[in-house]
């Protein structure tokens, strides 16, 4: 069907949500809803590829709008990024910008759901408002805090462990991972001779490890201590302190 | 034994490389090498608890005081980075940070030996071309570039997939990963129905999701969009395009 004159095509990408008043299709039966990438208008002709059905189960108490938005993609954009790539466990605390929008505000809800502290970044005082009405821990507006750093730091000062970008469907997210070396001490030895290999290699073949210069320093006739390292810095000082 | 009166003490974590000259102890034998947190000093009494043995099998032409650094402590948490935190994979790009340390140039060498492209950070310009000289693809000194956000940037256009900064034997990793929702289009409906229920949830409990505000636009008797967010600047521009 043909646009509306008074509806601008300029967004063809957006999903709107319609009601099926016709159809050949077996798939969708007239009455049913659809969502539909073809953008804002008034009527629309498709085969069905471009088209979802809302869920069969919808239930009849929810706004059908919530398909284009917490039921919907923005939904389950939240949804897989914490579950699928995050794997957010219960007790992290999880950094959301554009924490206000239609992915973000879902984002928080269920980090909450999963025992999270969740803290949002939004533009406006009344996005940071909003947000504390849905549940999020800290907000704050990076529009107006005087240092990101320190909103970051007051926020959560015991750190992030993860973070959530989104723009649109298309996320970025972070992991924040710290470890000590000895979480693995039982692969220890099998590690070493893998380095070892690695770096004899290098002595042969030119690809490998090559070796950081390593120095001994002697004082009285006995080795006092040795350097490894492109630090100068560090060595500077460690020879003042024999002085 | 005593400190030598010349050593400095407050070493005592520092990690050194000790030869057995008297042993009671069956797992440590006279002339073998072993690696102690006692720090630095020409000899030193133990029970044997905070000693680590120097692989059997070290080659013999490989000098003894990479137990201390590339076939040790530092080698070790530059490989359980990459390998059991990180799981870097072949063409991935890596920022490491402290890149001309004891970690940080085994982290580069190891992520070049998996095939990987490596960026380095570093507090002087010596130190920067030591990162390239052991295979570093790009580096810089983050102490005189005029913006840390454009020397990133031009290191590396494509983007960075990890980060590993590391401090001693304490390191955080970074993984970042950017996806699309329909990468799990096989779970949409199953996932569709547990937002649901969250939402049915909220309704009853207060717990779960609350939803966005949604309003609807009509021109001419006819819906032409419907808004969900709090982003009252897209609204105003959306309205601005209706007129």
């Amino acid at each position: 069907m043909p646009n509306n004159k008074n509806i601008p095509t300029d967004g063809q990408k957006l999903n709107i949500n319609l009601r099926v008043i016709q159809s050949k299709n077996p798939a969708f039966h007239v009455g049913s809803h659809v969502v539909s990438r073809c953008g804002w208008r008034t009527h629309a002709v498709s085969d069905g590829k471009d088209l979802t059905p809302i869920m069969s189960d919808w239930a009849p108490d929810v706004s059908l709008s919530l398909a284009l938005g917490t039921i919907g993609m923005p939904g389950l954009t939240a949804l897989y990024g914490i579950e699928e790539v995050l794997g957010l466990q219960k007790n992290e605390t999880l950094l959301v910008n554009t924490a206000a929008g239609a992915v973000g505000t879902v984002v928080g809800q269920i980090a909450k759901i999963k025992g999270c502290k969740v803290v949002g970044s939004a533009g406006s005082d009344a996005k940071v408002a909003y947000l504390k009405e849905l549940g999020f821990d800290e907000a704050f507006n990076y529009k107006t805090v005087p240092s990101l750093e320190e909103a970051l730091k007051k926020a959560a000062p015991e750190g992030y462990d993860c973070f959530f970008e989104n723009v649109s469907e298309a996320c970025t997210v972070l992991r924040m991972e710290g470890f000590m070396v000895n979480r693995w001490e039982h692969k220890h030895p099998e590690s070493l001779k893998r380095l070892m290999a690695w770096l004899k290699e290098d002595v042969s073949s030119n690809c490998g490890i090559k070796c950081m210069p390593t120095f001994h320093f002697y004082k009285n006739g006995k080795m006092v201590f040795e350097f490894s390292g492109a630090n100068l810095e560090t060595l500077e000082n460690k020879l003042k302190e024999l002085r």
